[in-house]
């Protein structure tokens, strides 16, 4: 897996600046309460005290704001992800583990910070780099454990890994993009927990 | 599969009238035109050039006009799967061809009748009855076909078959689900065919 953090693009300056913080802090609360497609920079910059040129020194528009926040969140959510696959014993397992969590973790963000996941749901919709680097992790994660199934024998050893990788983030879209995801609400929890077991039947030996 | 066609809701008045059709031609092309969202009966009345009342004769809102449309829309998509369908020699090839020919379906409309394509997104998004009609047949279909590939030994006999086409109907969604193909445009042609290749090594005996 992949572990280097990338510089999330259109940042300007010293990464390891406070007032960078601060600015992904306000604005995170402030799409929060009036979403992300209304705020301007002009907005943010009245809300949180600052003027507009001192945000552009740090960042070279909205949508490098809106990817630090996506970025700092989909890290979050990798985390998590991480965390739970590591604790499963067999390659089974922990398909099932990452499935579940990130199912988990998409729904949570659906319901309990509607305006976080508006903007996830946009950085999707719009391929931001914060999004396009989520997907090589999951895409790294995966290959791994399918690669630790095949070693173990859990899984089959015909099918070219990359297509066979391609093909199980694709089948699980409905639920791990928060695109989709709020079509199939209704089908929580045992839509993904179907397909997954077709994907795992999918691997048999 | 069930054939029956049901008289789609929301229309008023003896089914087989010809100002009906006059009706829903004439809305398709100024929904082509304006689009559905934005326009309102009264549009549609002055466009046509009937009364609202008289309109409201034979539909009883501006979604039953729509619902019509997406009707039609959606017949003439499971006609050509159905013929398609028929011509497969195999359970293997007729699951290919069944999902070949509603992607393909899906691509054409967005490509060639985009506004036409956005009513269907429309309707799936708000779960319309044409909606919910067309994937009940979809359902129906991929049933038979299953059913037919455990009869021939070509499909595994265990899973039960309600979870098995719910979950394959499922993983094909980023596909032949109008709101999710528009996001998945680059992964054509390849993606399709890697869902529907997971999804027949699931079903190995």
């Amino acid at each position: 897996m992949n572990d280097s953090i990338q510089a999330p693009s259109g940042q300007r300056g010293p990464q390891e600046h406070s007032i960078r913080h601060q600015i992904i802090e306000a604005a995170g609360e402030h799409f929060s309460h009036y979403g992300y497609g209304k705020t301007t920079v002009s907005d943010l910059a009245k809300a949180i005290g600052f003027s507009k040129a001192y945000i552009y020194k740090f960042f070279d528009s909205k949508q490098a704001i809106g990817e630090a926040i996506c970025a700092q969140n989909l890290a979050t959510m990798m985390a998590k992800v991480d965390h739970n696959v590591a604790g499963g014993s067999s390659a089974t397992e922990r398909l099932r583990r990452l499935f579940d969590t990130l199912t988990a973790a998409t729904v949570e963000q659906f319901f309990e910070d509607r305006r976080l996941y508006d903007i996830t749901a946009y950085s999707v919709a719009e391929k931001w780099p914060s999004s396009r680097d989520h997907d090589e992790r999951l895409k790294a994660l995966l290959e791994e454990i399918v690669r630790m199934g095949r070693e173990s024998g859990e899984f089959e050893r015909k099918t070219p890994i990359d297509e066979l990788v391609r093909a199980i983030l694709l089948a699980m879209q409905p639920f791990t993009n928060p695109l989709l995801l709020q079509y199939n609400l209704d089908l929580l929890p045992h839509g993904p927990r179907e397909i997954v077991n077709l994907i795992l039947r999918s691997l048999v030996p």
